[in-house]
């Protein structure tokens, strides 16, 4: 074994041991230390930001665009959100010991399953070194380890951070190798760590599309990813066309950087002649590009022709594809071909039509009459959110507390045998 | 491409297809095709019968053992139970489609979640082809498609019943490729269904160790699995004897060669005098080889001293390793140590033990007074079981048909967008 190897395999066997403990953990416990955090972030802000200058020199350095400077840099706002952050998951039930659907067998004994942990997460992201205290407070409170691997760019800002939250998990008794930063920023470092299946039980990437097929092509642990969003809206023939104009606007202008923007709408051919001038002239309006089929563009003069690579493409940026479609078969069609299964939407008043795209569109997310930037944790109401899975096995969509952990089966006896 | 590459790519590709369409089929509907299937095997037992002796007369010629040939035999017994397990699975109650968690966001948009099918199961088996119905039969009746790898002895068995289910399927006007039987024997069949993550949501498979391994090491896509049942009963100095013995003789004898018979019986230094002598009597009667530690064997003249190996070894068989130790600590520790997370039981009568056992003991199943057997999906209440995972994402411990199914997020707006 190389020296990388051993390190990250001792912190890994060292994190499998604190998970142990952490199990029986009292609620009280998790909530007093992540109070302490917050406490201890705040306190220690100059430490910090000197060690974030260091990264953020470094990156001046080696020529970092300025919008990675700005996802680097830990600011007040950053801070505060850190701060707030950990408050908030303090704040939140505690999903650890619950007992659900007990029931009693024919023959006496009780059969339930209580929620507990998952044990040790291994958490691999980019830039943002805040994601450093976002995701060790929420493993903590769902009584996790965890196991941080940023970036290169981050690693004085993510190694400080760590520092300050060990220090609060040793005040509080609490195995410090709960919460753990991999300080090796060699790529062989993730290969590594993605081998010990013995030690890690589920892998998280955060970041761009290439980290997260690296991560999910290189593991031998279980991976919640998702790879990109590409959501669409359908406008329906019996949609309500301001109310769908609004609901495409959001979806596109109001943050057209992050996964849950709308990134093609799709109209249904018997409003198209109406609609399409409207929510056209809004979107040239907010200084978007418009990307449309044959059909849109003879309603739009300003429209550019889509090509086919526009289809299912995640611009991420203010520009739209549109096409007019001949009904909600084929809008379901095209999600099926173009779709990343993260949130699609029906804008309809119709009953059938939006009962049926809500059953049949496979998708984490599926909305009638809602922006498809409500595709949120926050926003869903599950507190926080680790994540977004697309992929169907244990959790699709967004995932807070409850999706890191799992259940076991208890029983309880009375001595009874098999026959 | 070669031409297996294609041909299993292609049944890959027609299972996504069929998996779509069954994600609406009434559970009426699948019932109805479930009863015919019953009733289509029972008709067509001569045809079965015919294939299953192609088997058996190659298996034979190929010198398989006796075991093996009695498990690829499709004697009345192993038909009936295929006839009335497609009629139990009917009998089920369907998981797909039920709505939980509907809650109303300040924003008055509500947001729920929906049960659905997972898509297309691979399953990939040694020598049973009844599994081939059952796993067929839980599939279908939880929405999914289901590409079937079985053993290359069982050839000729699996496709027969492969083509009365399919038979089935298109007489209820169900695309039959929702269940398929992939025809290539060749090893690299496998590893190739094993790289299909476009078309594949998720692999179960069942055999032995070594298959297991090489599904886990080799898939793309996530597995759900269990390498072994190491089962332990750890008996507490409150514990009733007569009840202990019970137990561990329920777990040792009843069935030996399946994951939930006991393996190592841990006792507590406290009563070892008086109670090793009565299960060791009771372990010799039946002829139960018993490998001890040497405070075991100190007490116990006819028992063997236990090897190393012997701590954490799936014995399968009628030997048993046991074990003095001084306290619940020590035993959780051993248990930590050498369980395989698939069921472990205490027996006592001290309330803060039990629980505290139930609690921290991290394995799929925890019992307290109850006999490790019952560790089983019909046991516990599940309908029927298509596996045990011993794994924590996504299920643990024994999985029914809701193990699967996943939930996607709905959300019902009236027009609400982000702010």
């Amino acid at each position: 074994m190389s020296t990388i190897e051993e390190t990250i395999k001792t912190m890994a066997i060292a994190a499998k041991q604190a998970a142990h403990k952490l199990i029986s953990l009292s609620t009280e416990r998790k909530n007093r230390v992540l109070l302490r955090m917050a406490d201890a972030l705040a306190a220690q802000q100059e430490f910090i930001r000197g060690e974030n200058d260091k990264d953020l020199e470094a990156g001046r350095d080696k020529g970092l665009s300025k919008a990675m400077l700005d996802r680097l840099t830990l600011s007040d706002k950053v801070m505060a959100s850190m701060i707030s952050g950990l408050q908030e998951v303090a704040a939140l039930p505690d999903p650890v010991g619950e007992v659900t659907e007990m029931v009693k067998r024919p023959n006496g004994i009780m059969v339930g399953r209580m929620r507990i942990p998952l044990g040790v997460i291994g958490m691999i992201y980019e830039s943002r070194p805040n994601v450093t205290v976002d995701a060790a407070a929420l493993c903590l409170k769902a009584g996790n380890s965890i196991l941080l691997r940023g970036g290169s760019e981050a690693i004085h800002s993510n190694l400080a951070l760590a520092r300050v939250l060990q220090e609060c998990l040793a005040a509080e008794n609490i195995d410090a190798a709960a919460i753990q930063v991999i300080p090796v920023t060699d790529r062989a470092a993730v290969t590594y760590m993605l081998g010990l299946e013995e030690q890690i039980d589920l892998i998280i990437p955060r970041g761009g599309e290439g980290l997260i097929r690296f991560v999910a092509e290189n593991s031998r642990i279980p991976v919640l990813k998702h790879y990109k969003g590409v959501c669409h809206v359908f406008v329906d023939d019996t949609a309500d066309h301001a109310m769908a104009i609004n609901i495409v606007m959001n979806g596109k202008v109001q943050r057209p950087g992050v996964c849950n923007s709308l990134e093609t709408l799709l109209v249904h051919e018997a409003i198209a002649a109406a609609f399409l001038p409207r929510v056209g002239e809004a979107l040239a309006g907010a200084g978007v590009e418009i990307r449309g089929c044959p059909r849109t563009c003879a309603l739009l003069p300003y429209a550019r022709a889509a090509m086919d690579s526009d289809w299912g493409m995640e611009f991420l940026d203010l520009i739209l594809a549109v096409k007019v479609v001949p009904d909600l078969e084929s809008a379901m069609q095209h999600i099926v071909t173009h779709g990343s299964q993260h949130t699609e939407a029906i804008v309809t008043n119709s009953y059938a039509n939006g009962q049926r795209f809500l059953r049949e569109v496979d998708a984490s997310a599926v909305m009638i009459n809602a922006s498809t930037r409500f595709s949120d944790g926050g926003q869903f109401g599950l507190g926080a959110e680790i994540g977004i899975s697309t992929t169907k096995l244990h959790a699709y969509g967004p995932m807070g507390l409850k999706e890191l952990t799992t259940r076991k089966f208890i029983v309880y006896g009375e001595g009874q045998v098999r026959v």
